[in-house]
Parts: structure tokens; C-alpha cells; sequence
């Protein structure tokens, strides 16, 4: 059988078609424009296969409350064009096959779940850190959705007292990825990450805040495994540096063990979001 | 059918027998002392009644993994003749009856879910605000375990500015039950909540670190609906300034609509917990 997915993010989509193995047979990458064009390059992708089933990892937010009016739109986001655009309607009239839409950071945990890290674990918490920060979870194989999906990037954590940056969230402003996100760290710094040393104090402080949030994930969601990509995560020393916190801040409190297997990178070389998309439309 | 439930907390147990609709025929209350004493209490009360089921709603920490070596102890507290203690073991040894085991706060969520505060909510979120801080979590009618039970009230949350107390928790010192709990009211203003006025700064301090709690809460869960109940919320002040936060701190990120009935105090009247545990046995 062959299946459609589609990795919606808010700068490229990603199409690509495989099968139930999460073997990627052909595969393209585009800009995210306006719906209409963006849509339309899918469909002529998709027009070469026989696709049947879609999944769609979507940027958000998006509403994914089946009670709701609004159900499969994306919500307020600042790309204008797509403000309240009826997503999923769209796809039903385009494809008229069965198509399951979650968000981009469900689809990448769920996708690390089925083929990657996190193959042989009950459940999973996949952290993206770049230039937002989301989090998507798996469990007893489904992708965790509540009245809506989660926005897990947005938590309160504790400021420290030598990080006087004032965040750069526009709603929370000192959120975590009012702290800990790629711009913030630029911002704070006066420089991209990449350009600052592998020893530089923003990643001792990133780390920080990382692993205050993976606490607060820990308490809440007790996942067996932590999966961290995303842009910012390129810095691998950012890792060992998480791990050490965490373990310094549950202080005893969490019975942890074994954080280098339970705090990992992902290992689906960034395909974890395309796989991912697929799978959704596997799910029962 | 007689069913059997055991509200197992740290200071007192309630035993009670129930039936499939929440009507509860007889309760017994007693203070917590040893397992040996304790359990055999409850035992003589049972005894009284041919129950088919039991379902216990215990303080913890306690090992629900079923993959776990040590599922059903007691872990580590500071009740010394409880630690370590084969709590789900000795209870299968008693009754020889199906048991269903679960934590003290996922128990109070499950009756409000079926019988109170929640009762047509998809899912519920179920904080105590006492001696210490805990929640409960109810999806699609079951109760929330991860890889263990969630320990949510040890979340990290931003320490205002204008305060300065060290926090009372030992593990954490000042994440949320160390900065929100009765004990850290008490220390941090020299006396009980009780003997503070209405308008003391107290609860505006406490309302804030809630209401932040609750932010995190709904931005990794998501419930539909948030109880609030334990010794603290008997200032009743506190709910109307917990939603006032609440819709701040949001700051039009999240769509929250009709906070006066989403965040809302138990209607139980202290019977959550007990035909919660009872509850519990009914779960498939």
C-alpha cells in the first residue's frame, strides 16, 4: 500500500510517499507559500502515486478538537494567508481519501517512536528546540492530543538570577521559548548560536532551562524516553550538559536512571517529521 | 454489587462500601498508623460486607509500572513503616478479590469525573493544594499513568520578585508545593493561612503561583476541565484570583473561553477521593 505524508512546517513542506514499513520511496521539498500554491505543488506530487492514506504533520496551532466548530483549521498564526485557513477541508476535497492530521511535533515523536530512538519504549516525548520550541508525546502508540494538541514550548520555568534578558516570547515574554529558543539565544547573545564558542555560557544557561522543562515534563507526563532535535540542538555539547541538570535539579526526588539512554538526540536524520506524517495515517 | 473502596492517605484512612452509581452504604474513618494496624482495620470493616472489587486511592510515592519489579510498594517517604512496603501485594493477600490500585489525586479526579465537578468533561485535571501539592489527570475515562504516576505538583515556576522565601520543599526548595503548599504560606508568613485576613498578599502570591502552574498544566495536558480542591482552597478567595492570573498569564495565546466554569472547585464535598477509589475498581 502506499501512503502519503505531508510535514507541513511554517517555512517548507515536505511530501513524501511510502509504506507501512516506513520505507520513503520518493520524496520533495518546497517553500511553504500561500495555501493555493503550496497545496497545489502537493497535489501535483501526488498526483503521480496511487496514494491511499494521507498524514499530516501541520505547523500551528491548529485545531485539532473534534468537537470543535472549527476542527482542522489552522487557528491564529502570524502567516496571514494562513489565519483560519480550513486545512484539513481542503485536503479532503483535494484528496478524497482517508487523511489524519496532527501537529508537526506529534508527528516527529511518533515517527522516532515507530523507527527510531524511541522503537522499544512505551511512551515518548519529542522536544523540538529551534526557532520555537514545541513538544510532541506518544503513548500506547497514539499521539497525544487533549481538548487541543499541546503547546508544551510555552511552560513558566525559573529565571535565573544571572539572566537578565527580558525573553523574547510576544505572549509570555520569559517563557521557555521566551529563554531558550534560537532567537533568544541571538538575541541575548548579539550573535547566532553557531557563531558562539562551544564553551560559551548560553549553553550551560540553555541547558538549564532545557532540563528545568524536561523536569516539569517529567512530573507531569512521566514519558520513558526524551527525544531533543530541532536547530539548536546541532550544538551536541548541549546533551551531556542537559543531562547533568536534570539529574542536579530532581535532586533524588525522580528515581532516574540511565539518563544517557533516556535523554537523547533523535536518529532518523531529520526525517523523523516526514516518517512521522506517514504513520499517522497508519493509526487506528 | 458491593464494591469495596479504600481512600489510603498519609494522615487518615477512609474505608468505605459502594455501589456501580457512587452511592456510598457505609464509611469508616481512621487516623494512618503502621501498615499492620492500619490494613487490619480495614480489614475488620470489610469484613462486614461480601464486597467483589476494591479500588485504592493511595499517597505515595508508589510504584505503578506494571513492569516494574516493585510494582504496587510504597516507595520512598518519609513514613518510615511504609517505605518499601508490598502495599498492592498484602492487599491481594487480604481480599483475594480484584484490586485496582491507583494514586490518592487520581482518585479524586475519577470522582469528580464520574459523579461531580466534571462529570460531562472529556477529560479532568484534579490539583490538592494542602499540605503538599499533587494532581490528578482523567482521559477518556481513565486515569493518567505514565511510565510511573505524575508528581505535578514538584514543577518549576518563576519565583516572583517580591518574594523572597527559600521554599520549604527538600528536593526542590522553591518549585511550585514549595512556594504554594500550606507549609510554605505558614513559614513564609509566620502564621496559618487560617489567621491571615481575606486580602492578605498571601493568597494575591498564592493565586499567582498557581495560576502559573496551571498555564503548564494546560499547555502539556490540556484538560478540559481544572478542579482545585485540598485545605488551602478552603479560602475561597483564591479561585476568583487564580482565573483572573490565569487569563493574564495566558495572554490571548491560548483560546480560554468561560474560565468561571473550567477552573472550579470539587463538588463532592470531600467525597471525591473515597468514590473515586471505589470508582477505580470499575475501571475496565
Amino acid at each position: 500500500m502506499l501512503i502519503g505524508g505531508i510535514e507541513a512546517g511554517g517555512t517548507k513542506f515536505v511530501c513524501a510517499v511510502g509504506d507501512e514499513s516506513g520505507n520513503i520511496l520518493d520524496k520533495v521539498t518546497f517553500p511553504t507559500e500561500d495555501p493555493v500554491n503550496t497545496l497545489g505543488e502537493a497535489k501535483q506530487f501526488f498526483n503521480n502515486y496511487n496514494i491511499q492514506a494521507l498524514g499530516v504533520g501541520s505547523f500551528g496551532p491548529v485545531d485539532l478538537n473534534k468537537k470543535s466548530k472549527t476542527f482542522g483549521r489552522i487557528l491564529n498564526t502570524p502567516k496571514l494567508e494562513w489565519k483560519q485557513y480550513r486545512l484539513l477541508d481542503q485536503l479532503k476535497l483535494d484528496y478524497n481519501i482517508p487523511i489524519t492530521l496532527d501537529t508537526d511535533v506529534n508527528a516527529a515523536a511518533l515517527g522516532e517512536f515507530k523507527y527510531g530512538a524511541a522503537k522499544n519504549a512505551a511512551s515518548v516525548l519529542y522536544i523540538t528546540v529551534g526557532t520555537g520550541i514545541g513538544a510532541g508525546f506518544v503513548k500506547d502508540g497514539q499521539t497525544y492530543i487533549g481538548k487541543n494538541h499541546p503547546e508544551m514550548g510555552h511552560i513558566f520555568i525559573q529565571q535565573r538570577k544571572d539572566d537578565n534578558f527580558e525573553g523574547n516570547c510576544p505572549y509570555h515574554g520569559t517563557c521557555l521559548e521566551g529563554l531558550a529558543s534560537g532567537p533568544a539565544i541571538e538575541k541575548r547573545f548579539g550573535k547566532k548560536g553557531d557563531l558562539l564558542g562551544t564553551d560559551h555560557v548560553a549553553w550551560e544557561m540553555t541547558a538549564d532551562y532545557l532540563a528545568q522543562a524536561i523536569i516539569n515534563y517529567l512530573l507531569i507526563l512521566s514519558p520513558e524516553k526524551v527525544i531533543i532535535g530541532g536547530g539548536v540542538m546541532k550544538q551536541e555539547q548541549l546533551y551531556p550538559l542537559i543531562r547533568k541538570k536534570v539529574m542536579a535539579l530532581s535532586n533524588t526526588y525522580m528515581q532516574l536512571e540511565n539518563l544517557d539512554e533516556m535523554i537523547v538526540a533523535p536518529t532518523l536524520n531529520d526525517e523523523q517529521g516526514i516518517k512521522g506524517a506517514i504513520a499517522l495515517a497508519l493509526l487506528e
